[in-house]
């Protein structure tokens, strides 16, 4: 197996409902990446394209096709992947794998949505549907109810009482946002108090409006290229050096876990073993925050916090930008905004920009090693990725 | 790079409405093909699925996860692929990638869809989906009229009257029946005749309802492994000796190869490229025949038959089995049946059984190399893949 590097990424504004047709998103992210890696298109040999409901939304079912030909990458290999909201995570893994095996050299992918621009109503009706269709979904259980079951599950667990894990989770949403404020591209660039938080509208005991992620449109490119091919583009390649990916089924047959999400658990382990790191290694890590109660989980299965101490931790600002370990420096799904088929790719693009010292304010000092964290429904699909410096 | 075997295949009857969920239809094949393979569930490292549009048809998105775990493949990485009506196609090629880097040992990859459930307007209405969203479809431009474009396209060009190529197309439709009936899983399992075609209902002139393929409902499955794993397991091998894959942007961007595709001659190309071989060493294919006009020019592009005699040949009966080329054995997607994301695998199923000798009736004595040609939209993706005996 052949080394991976990522030479280039891209992403545009994270909005709410904008004009741009998700060919456009898509490829407006796709030039930046293409200009940063110095990768003509003529040279890019397959495009492989996340995407949850561009048919739902837009009425087009193989955007991936079209933005081929529009871009100028004539009849390569198109792939579009539906992973939830992990899709272009789905996908930078198979572009991984493609490129490993000695297939393919160079690579463009990426993801979009319009999920702003599809309107919260269908938006939330067709996002249901990542749900268990004939069991969870006819029960009225959609994310808002799971993530607030979670949150009941993970107080009781770990004996908080509901009020002082609100509060915990509230100071997710104020750093997401603190950082937000930083990132030129954030959907929400606006500061969060704990209190704004409680003043919000409750959307599903104990999570508030602030405790949830918006819907966005936008999109977020990469370029993967092997070893040999990113030397010559770049002294500054950053390697995908670890890799997991894990399924799992409905929130009954999770039981056994929760409040922690068991296919995070194993594939976050495979992305380690792989990279041969510990969590400790690691400097700056972008997760899967599209609720507040979501960090939490996720900072403790990656290791970085003992399992009911994520949220005291990031209570003490140990989740900051100088703290123990850097979490969203982006702003997170929280501020940076959430739209679904670009949100893997836009961790990507963040932890990049962070190992090669482009994140200006949010920079997190001397970051060698980056994590991604990606989880599609309510823990159905999950990608953990590890970057690490090449130079 | 590694060589990768099928080792096992499975397909539920193709059929009209029927109670069967997706994840239902896609078990019972997967379970033919686990058994043929003589492989365990518990060993199966990954779960990669074709699905055009579980989504629309059953509120259903992420049914590979929970096809995962309903099959006892716990927590493997699962992906979905839509490539249109090539969508299984698209998901094995990535398996046989998967393989073929080393990362992985044995992977189950198949389809399934309902389209027949779905009922013929909302299939009507969704598949449109598939042409272009901004230039075709609200031109009114869907598959039907696609193909009697092309088939217009066909007879202007190679000097045929219309009356001469509506009989060569028929021909095309008696043919596939005549093995439908043959085939105990097909959908459509009674004669067709020249006459009967041309007393059909007209869809789209010169397109009769004979003319085109059912929406069926269905699920096939095949088990891939890498050589050395498929050495454990059987002494009759069939290796994906070539494979190949590519795009097309819309119609009108192809103008300049039609009537037939760009993205088939280049995927075929690939194909058997990499498998060392000429259309002449091919024994048998299964081509997407989701009309009969599509047939034609299928044989055409992958090198059976000069541009503008494959109706001619067709009419000659050198398209039966016995023939020059024996062309859906199976009964094609015609007479067999058409569930979107079943197809694909369905082909290498066929291929797979004749390889080893395993097709009654249907046999095509002898046959050492076989080739299955999916095509996604019109043309929009494209899958070809060379099948070869291991022994």
């Amino acid at each position: 197996m052949r080394k991976v590097a990522v030479v280039g990424a891209g992403q545009t504004e994270f909005s709410g409902p904008q004009p741009r047709t998700n060919l456009e998103l898509f490829s407006e992210a796709a030039k930046e990446a293409l200009a940063v890696a110095s990768v003509n298109t003529r040279d890019i040999q397959a495009l492989l394209v996340g995407n949850a409901l561009s048919d739902f939304e837009e009425g087009q079912q193989i955007a991936h096709s079209y933005i081929a030909e529009n871009l100028g990458l004539p009849h390569v290999p198109a792939n579009i992947y539906d992973g939830a909201c992990a899709a272009s995570s789905v996908a930078i893994r198979d572009a991984f794998i493609w490129i490993a095996s000695g297939l393919y050299d160079v690579i463009l992918v990426g993801g979009m949505e319009r999920v702003a621009t599809m309107g919260t109503k269908m938006a939330t009706e067709t996002y249901a549907m990542y749900c268990d269709r004939y069991y969870e979904y006819p029960s009225g259980i959609t994310f808002p109810g799971i993530f607030a079951m979670i949150a009941h599950l993970y107080a009781n667990k770990y004996g908080y009482t509901i009020d002082e894990l609100k509060e915990q989770m509230a100071l997710v949403s104020v750093k997401a946002h603190r950082y937000g404020i930083l990132n030129p591209k954030a959907h929400l660039r606006r500061p969060m108090t704990v209190e704004k938080v409680f003043r919000s509208p409750m959307v599903c005991e104990p999570l508030q409006v602030y405790d949830c992620c918006p819907f966005s449109d936008g999109g977020a490119a990469v370029v993967l290229a092997s070893e040999e091919y990113a030397k010559k583009l770049t002294d500054k390649p950053v390697f995908i050096t670890g890799i997991g990916q894990a399924s799992a089924g409905s929130l009954a047959s999770q039981q056994e876990n929760l409040p922690h999400l068991i296919a995070r658990q194993i594939a976050a382990k495979q992305a380690y073993a792989m990279a041969g790191i510990t969590p400790r290694d690691v400097d700056v890590c972008e997760v899967h925050d599209s609720f507040s109660i979501a960090e939490i989980i996720a900072i403790e299965s990656l290791g970085f916090f003992d399992y009911g101490t994520g949220g005291k931790a990031t209570a003490k600002g140990e989740t900051m930008i100088g703290g123990k370990i850097a979490v969203n420096p982006s702003g997170g799904l929280k501020a940076k905004g959430h739209p679904v088929g670009a949100t893997g790719a836009a961790q990507v693009y963040e932890i990049f920009r962070q190992l090669r010292g482009e994140c200006g304010e949010s920079q997190v000092e001397g970051a060698r090693t980056g994590l991604t964290d990606t989880m599609g429904s309510s823990g159905g699909i999950q990608v953990n990725m590890i970057l690490e410096r090449g130079w």
